[in-house]
């Protein structure tokens, strides 16, 4: 079967790599002063990758990561993928900053594309903010900002894959969700119909809308004063990012069971992180307004504290 | 079915409530300042526990728990442990201590029953150790008091529960074990027949085991000094420690899937964990001495470093 649409694996992964180069250099400029270090790696079988992390001063611990896999699709991918093995393409970009000041967000964004012998395709993504204390002015930008995306997809797009990210970055144990949720979406082409351009171009854009967002929610809040009961708060949500990404998260889960590069992997996990047993908000605080708001189904195109 | 050899459930659990007492009397001994906290915890649909946690001054975060859970099997927990639904009962005590020194290892300790229906019954546990810095001296003194203890139930017991060990507590996506290990078994009367008798005796010894080899590890190490470094491999071995018990740790899934208590399972989360994307340790140096050594199949009985 042609490649529907003329777009092409190559001009793909080309792009993600562009995308990358173009997201480290903004996070430089915004953290002014740290610089991203890169490690090469090379998987057996096929493909590599690009890490990029940066230990900066106002991003504590951030990675940015290019990838480019392909070969022989390993048994236990084509299982867990639920499709017939062969040859396969797996690429993408893949972001989590966590910054120093606690009024700034955790970030992450992905875009990725799979292919299987020319002919299965299909793209996933999505971007999701973990604030440590959500700012409704921020919560409202971000999602608005993310339906105006959307809505060059389809009408529905947005209320679709926001709701996506609700159930995916949900923590059953905690009942709670990772943090303002976001847009989330998988296997667009494949088990969702499209068409390739289309969806293409919407994740070009997904990709392209990383830096604005975060941008703005940085230079809105990275020299907020903060305080000691804020840092060990933010210690507290960083325990709670850990335990879904090591629990809940299909991604890291299927990074890690199909041989993944560990390291590229786990990059994730925040640099400290807290846990206390039973810990209890002070009622009324802005800890526990933000705790409470940590729910599905928020509405937070419009979202104002009552 | 009669219970056999004259052990009755009630005998087991009341015994348990003991071994949890006297553990915690112990345990506020060697910490001198640090007292338990208690919370009764009420399980719907039958049972509960006694949750004890400590912050003291050298046990910077402690749990010994006890619980004990019956009534009408959910379905998720018998296909979890391949057997028919029925009228369960499952109790144990369980332990995890995160020191606040460095040279002071963390320990792991749990001895639980579980029966069907007054018929399917058994026994598992076991204790572990994870050094920060590991220390040869005293990893052969805590693998020759579990030898000692397995001697007594048949000769090969510490081969294979030290074999058992080894292949439960490693992380595959480090390509390391959690620590040096110790014993670990299940099911033993169930899929690995046995007297109920003798192993609920060997249960007991494991049980009665904790404390004189805690406190021989603790004093031996709590009072020495130590480095920034030092703390710094801490949190780094405890983020390893992390990610074991909530990637791999079948118990912690276990209990999550099924909707234990969150704050009792996760108590065994440490205060601080670190995460550093590549950290590598400095030729060498204790910490690559100790990192080297969290390998399988290492026989701790005589163990000295070349």
């Amino acid at each position: 079967m042609p490649d529907q649409n003329q777009i092409g694996k190559s001009e793909i992964v080309e792009w993600f790599k562009d995308l990358q180069d173009s997201i480290c250099v903004s996070l430089e400029g915004l953290d002014e002063s740290g610089r991203f270090h890169e490690d090469k790696w090379n998987r057996d079988g096929g493909g590599g990758g690009r890490t990029r992390v940066i230990k900066g001063q106002h991003i504590e611990k951030g990675g940015v990561n290019f990838s480019e896999v392909y070969g022989e699709m390993p048994e236990i991918m084509a299982k867990k993928l639920d499709i017939p093995s062969g040859q396969f393409l797996a690429s993408g970009v893949s972001i989590v900053l966590h910054p120093k000041n606690p009024w700034v967000p955790i970030i992450h964004m992905n875009v990725r594309y799979f292919e299987v012998n020319d002919s299965v395709w299909w793209f996933g993504g999505g971007i999701d903010v973990t604030p440590h204390y959500i700012i409704d002015s921020d919560a409202r930008f971000f999602h608005n900002y993310l339906k105006q995306v959307c809505d060059q997809l389809s009408e529905n797009a947005y209320a679709e894959y926001k709701k996506w990210a609700d159930d995916y970055f949900f923590i059953p144990h905690r009942n709670e969700t990772r943090g303002i949720g976001g847009i989330f979406f998988d296997r667009l082409g494949d088990r969702i119909s499209k068409d390739k351009k289309e969806v293409w171009n919407f994740v070009k854009e997904v990709g392209l809308a990383f830096v604005p967002i975060y941008s703005h929610l940085f230079e809105n809040n990275f020299t907020r004063q903060y305080t000691q009961t804020n840092e060990k708060w933010q210690r507290v949500r960083r325990g709670r990012y850990v335990e879904f990404n090591l629990v809940n998260d299909r991604g890291t889960k299927f990074g890690l069971e199909t041989n993944g590069r560990t390291e590229s992997i786990l990059m994730s996990l925040p640099p400290e992180a807290h846990w206390e047993y039973n810990y209890e908000v002070i009622k009324n605080s802005l800890e526990y307004r933000t705790q409470n708001k940590l729910r599905k189904d928020v509405n937070w195109l419009t979202y104002k504290e009552a």
